[in-house]
């Protein structure tokens, strides 16, 4: 056999054991339902890309955290993918016959070889729906109400989605005469609003050499607040000479007014001037949820990148869709007990035990019976005393243990025990199934 | 933007789309409620893994095969998984507070650089459902009722699997006196039975120096046919010398019996002295599953390996486990139009035209209304003509259009399409989610 090996993963790296992978199974199938309900479809891609497919989509500092690959006699350059947008845009290109409007949904981890730290890991899952085809903010509005369906579904009573739009952005810029290549740095001062305060980023502006009547007229931007109405008209007061900012604002106002048909409530989302999104290649709308508790960063985030298919394939398509982040989602689940009582410490319903050898063959032929009425059963596989699989179920969290010994064979009975409440009941074999199923509902 | 790229993905990998994804996803969900029935419960590790928890374990042949990977900046030697079982063996040695019997089950792709060819990937999924902690035949026999259940379930009429045991084959190189270091030749030779026959398998075996008189009982005993009993009594008889022929016979007896305690119906599986498996870390029973018809390897394996977890923890734990390829049982169910009918192109049922900016709203609201009773429902996200749009649903098999023009908004009334009768009915707008109901159950 191979020399020892100290059990370890690479850094930033995590095992999800059965507990907490039941939890995550269960909010990504809550998002799958929601994504086939919008008549999103599903579609996989490899986890490994060409890395020229992947290179200049991000911005330098993101690319920095792109796994390469490779292999012995391996000629490609390849990489791990770093998100789910990238990959569908390669396939839209790839694969021209696709129907458009273009709706799919992918649920698949993606690398990214950021500092490891607490709540943050090397490998995450992203659970993304996109509409490729469409330039209508029909489809925008639709991202958004799918982040509302999915989180008032898993119980979400507080978040807000912070909508903005890089045209409005670019505009803002415009606004503030800044030159094109110290735009950066005014959006970075502008993101930080949340974390340094009005009077930082007034700091920060007046550093970055912007003149003061320009600081004044941003700050009062950042501090309308109100119902998107309100924040809506100011902005187009404040920014409507220019065009491109124009374009953003009647962006917004469409997307807003099917918010509304939809019946997303108000409460739950709020345009937000301050809000950039790290990501090089959006184009229009852009969407992030926070929740107030715990601090904890987005939860979903998305956009509309209208040109990202065009660098694979001569006809372009606009594009726009939503990512749920489901590790910061499952965070704040715990954080606030939201899981259902249903999701358990385990999936199994009962454990049948086996008495001694001689009884075997009885206990798994009710293991049989069980699952072939879709009880999910473990049959103890360890020759112990009765008293250690009673242990091991109470232990691992399986509410029902079933005993045959040679008293309840010879009467035609089975015990069953209820781990929770240490109580044994006695049916004939015969009820025993149906007993369970009532038991168990 | 990004320079122009012309869109490919890696040798040897493939996107999933959607219509082939929904096929796969239906296999996997049935793969996933059986193991859950069994009492397995889920487990994820992640796809990279530390270079020396994989190395020495597959063999030098399929260790080449590894994919490697790294990050700027990064100082560990890393890798792609190649498959489940390793993975598990360290996630159990580094969390010994896990409750044994430990069964988990996984579902996940792995990586392997082999030569491309049709139907084989590099990148694929394993189904894998293991057991840690226990010796018992038990639970080998529940993998291979397991695998019983799932073939079945998904439809499959004529398979085998294919049974033997390591400690038997240790066995019959013992029996015919070749050298350990030669043994290697051997078991190569008796593997390629059903592709050489028996003659060319006596050829090999001349060639190989194995004396003629043991070259008889060798074919003897690859030629025993009959029923499990009938094979393994003839095992008996020609190996009961070698006292670990003998260990392994007692394990398949062992497992036979509890097969039949299963219900395993036993045209279902057959023991095979000429089944070898290529892993190296196998030590008893082994397991694969082979169909008649499309000739294409096997569709599941498995076995026990009780000394892997060894490698990681001074504490070593017997393991036992099973794997389901999902492309090659894909391969077959599209062979044979295996698929259940409801497993259609989409999982689309409904889509809401709009047949107008005017009636957008109304048709939006018909939108929400379907989907709160969980209709999947797509809302048609570009302005073009209504006929474009029922061609559009037409091309991606979505059975039903709703359409709501002026007259029927006046009349209070909804137009429903069926999509391939071509036939229209309108309704009242309050029955139309009632209405879809009856039509899509």
């Amino acid at each position: 056999m191979a020399t020892f090996i100290r059990p370890r993963v690479p850094r930033g790296m995590r095992d999800i054991l059965p507990e907490q992978m039941i939890r995550r199974q269960y909010v990504i199938d809550v998002i799958r339902d929601v994504f086939e309900e919008f008549g999103f479809e599903p579609l996989q891609t490899p986890a490994l890309e060409l890395s020229e497919v992947l290179t200049g989509k991000y911005g330098p500092d993101a690319e920095k955290l792109i796994y390469q690959a490779g292999h012995v006699g391996g000629k490609e350059d390849i990489s791990l993918r770093y998100d789910l947008s990238v990959p569908l845009c390669r396939v839209v290109a790839m694969h021209p016959q696709l129907p458009k409007p273009f709706k799919r949904y992918q649920i698949d981890p993606v690398w990214r070889a950021e500092r490891p730290q607490k709540g943050r890991y090397r490998q995450f899952f992203q659970c993304d729906a996109d509409t490729v085809g469409t330039e209508s903010m029909l489809a925008d509005a639709e991202n958004v109400n799918l982040v509302y369906q999915v989180l008032t579904r898993l119980g979400f009573e507080q978040f807000e989605v912070n909508i903005n739009d890089r045209k409005l952005i670019t505009g803002i810029g415009q606004f503030a005469g800044v030159p094109t290549e110290q735009l950066g740095g005014l959006y970075r001062s502008i993101d930080k609003l949340d974390k340094i305060g009005i009077s930082g980023v007034k700091d920060e502006l007046a550093e970055n050499q912007i003149p003061e009547p320009v600081i004044e007229k941003l700050l009062a931007l950042l501090q309308v607040e109100g119902t998107a109405a309100t924040v809506l008209s100011a902005l187009k007061e404040q920014l409507g000479d220019s065009k491109i900012a124009r374009e953003g604002i009647a962006e917004l106002e469409e997307l807003n007014g099917y918010l509304e048909t939809f019946g997303v409530p108000d409460k739950f989302y709020r345009f937000n001037v301050s809000m950039v999104r790290g990501l090089e290649y959006y184009t229009g709308p852009i969407y992030e949820t926070v929740v107030e508790e715990p601090k904890i960063g987005s939860i979903t985030g998305g956009g509309r990148y209208d040109e990202l298919i065009g660098s694979f394939s001569k006809q372009g398509y606009p594009a726009t869709g939503t990512s749920f982040g489901i590790e910061r989602i499952i965070d704040v689940m715990e954080e606030f007990d939201m899981f259902p009582a249903a999701v358990g410490k385990t999936v199994t319903q009962v454990l049948v035990t086996v008495f001694d050898a001689d009884l075997a063959q009885e206990s798994l032929k009710l293991a049989t019976l069980l699952r072939q009425d879709g009880i999910r059963t473990e049959v103890y596989s360890r020759q112990t005393r009765l008293s250690s699989q009673i242990k091991y179920a109470d232990t691992k969290g399986i509410p029902y243990a079933v005993i045959l010994g040679s008293d309840e064979l010879e009467a035609g009975n089975v015990a069953i025990r209820n781990l929770a409440s240490r109580k044994q009941e006695i049916v004939p074999r015969e009820e025993l199934v149906a007993h369970i199923k009532r038991l168990s509902s």
